[in-house]
């Protein structure tokens, strides 16, 4: 098995018999990092001196932070004040500024549009942006420019950035490689809206996998429409152990959202499939790692 | 930051600002596969067949079971019986043949003795072996390869076998180069016997780090006495914080002993030396990382 960049290259036989593994890991802890880059990065210097502002209460936050301390320009991040410590201290990490709001989709958004009209800060959207998702993008670049043999490619889906930007990025390179999005049993907005041809939001999402609790957006729908070939989904349990695996076998830290990819790759769904028999080096995006790891510290502490 | 295989190559401003790490993983989890892999493969048919055999409890244990599957042989393995249970499951996931005995040091010589009349199988040491010091010794040169800048490596010190390896190989390359040994406050037998000039033993030891309380060996020393420029003894407490920033930003999963590398780098003995004013491209060894996280899955399993 050969691991590129939080992602995974692998001929099913996982963790067994191949000696050496090969890891690119994103500053930051998360693939985000590299949507956020692109999107500052692109902006025009008025746009960017006056900052950029997100609600993301995830790894989106804590990347764009990071990003735009890289250009030096203030990020105005607005949490919910339920939101995990670990995702707060690495938005306090990389310098962002932020606002609590009330955990309710009403309150993010009126806190966001103040932010908005007092600094004039450009609103990056976590995944329904063209830059955000031509920055995800490169990690398929980079994952087949490192393993070509890949005839399929499994990647998370929540909003669709990350597999958005991967579906067109891998499928310009070789147009026959399989697309394969993995998704909660209990968040299968992503399943029911290929099923039924449009977007169906779900009224509520119950899983262990809190990154991958978004709906498809306008930008992100037609892309997984189109060129993801299906979506597998996965219960809680399986992600679990996946998650296990990554840090027992794999020893990389990745939060259940980030090993689901793996968990569909170990699921029933997956091996047994007569369609899939030819999927024979299968790549696993494996993002992100930030996980809320007090209890083992506090364990470890304790010895 | 660049990272090479569980080794990591940092200019001390570490974790910001550098935003690709580079890893190669070794299977097993740890580095003593190298040296398992080359002591086994130096075997000759006759001693091969009768399979290999070591009273280790941690991760020279597990590599060496590993390791002797795919020559497809048998390894003995005898562990107290007060192992972790996460090593114990690395054995067995290796087909390692495991054979309990009480947790003394004459309980585990007097019962590998045994295995030994019986089946005829080799004793491989996990560090006071030339087979297993040449072995890890392909860590330097692989990270001299991708970071030929280096001027420092810092490696964790135990019984020596891991940097007597690199030592010989790294001031093969680069007689300039500095090499320096990390130790806990809590097992500092290393630190003492530079200073005596000559192996000193503890009668017991104190750390955190498990797999950093072994005492140097008689091939071992003389390599450390003559070839280690200095020992950064560290605290406990030091090594839990680097190990906390291994997971929560560097994201790999290391054990208290693989970071204390990192831990050394970071502490007031290293930095504010002025003896090593000049290390600017300082590599750290972090491995292994086999730790035991049943408390973290079952905080997950709670949620």
């Amino acid at each position: 098995m050969t691991c590129v960049e939080g992602s995974c290259f692998s001929n099913v036989n996982v963790f067994r018999k191949d000696p050496i593994l090969c890891f690119l890991f994103v500053i930051s802890g998360a693939f985000k990092f590299r949507g956020a880059c692109n999107a500052i990065f692109s902006l025009n210097k008025d746009q960017a001196d006056k900052g950029v502002v997100t609600h993301s209460s995830g790894n989106h936050a804590a990347a764009l932070a990071l990003a735009a301390d890289l250009r030096d320009i203030p990020a105005y991040v607005v949490i919910p004040n339920n939101a995990p410590n670990c995702k707060i201290q690495n938005v306090i990490r990389y310098s962002g500024q932020i606002t609590y709001s009330q955990p309710t989709l009403q309150s993010r958004e009126t806190t966001t549009t103040k932010i908005m009209q007092e600094t004039g800060a450009v609103l990056i959207h976590p995944y329904n942006d063209v830059r955000i998702i031509s920055g995800q993008g490169t990690i398929a670049l980079e994952l087949l420019e490192q393993a070509p043999e890949i005839d399929t490619i499994i990647v998370p889906i929540s909003g669709g950035g990350l597999i958005s930007g991967v579906a067109l990025a891998a499928k310009s390179i070789n147009p026959s490689i399989r697309i394969l999005a993995a998704e909660p049993c209990g968040a299968n907005d992503a399943a029911l809206s290929k099923a039924a041809g449009e977007i169906v939001k779900l009224p509520e999402t119950n899983t262990i996998a809190d990154g991958l609790r978004a709906s498809l957006g306008s930008l992100t729908w037609p892309v997984v429409r189109d060129l993801v070939d299906a979506v597998i989904t996965v219960e809680d349990q399986e992600i679990i152990e996946a998650t296990k695996l990554c840090y027992e076998v794999l020893k990389v830290v990745v939060e259940p959202s980030g090993a689901i990819g793996l968990a569909a790759v170990l699921s029933d769904s997956f091996l047994n499939n007569p369609a899939w028999k030819d999927s024979n080096h299968v790549g696993i995006v494996l993002s992100g790692g930030n996980l809320d790891l007090g209890v083992l510290w506090d364990s470890i502490c304790g010895l």
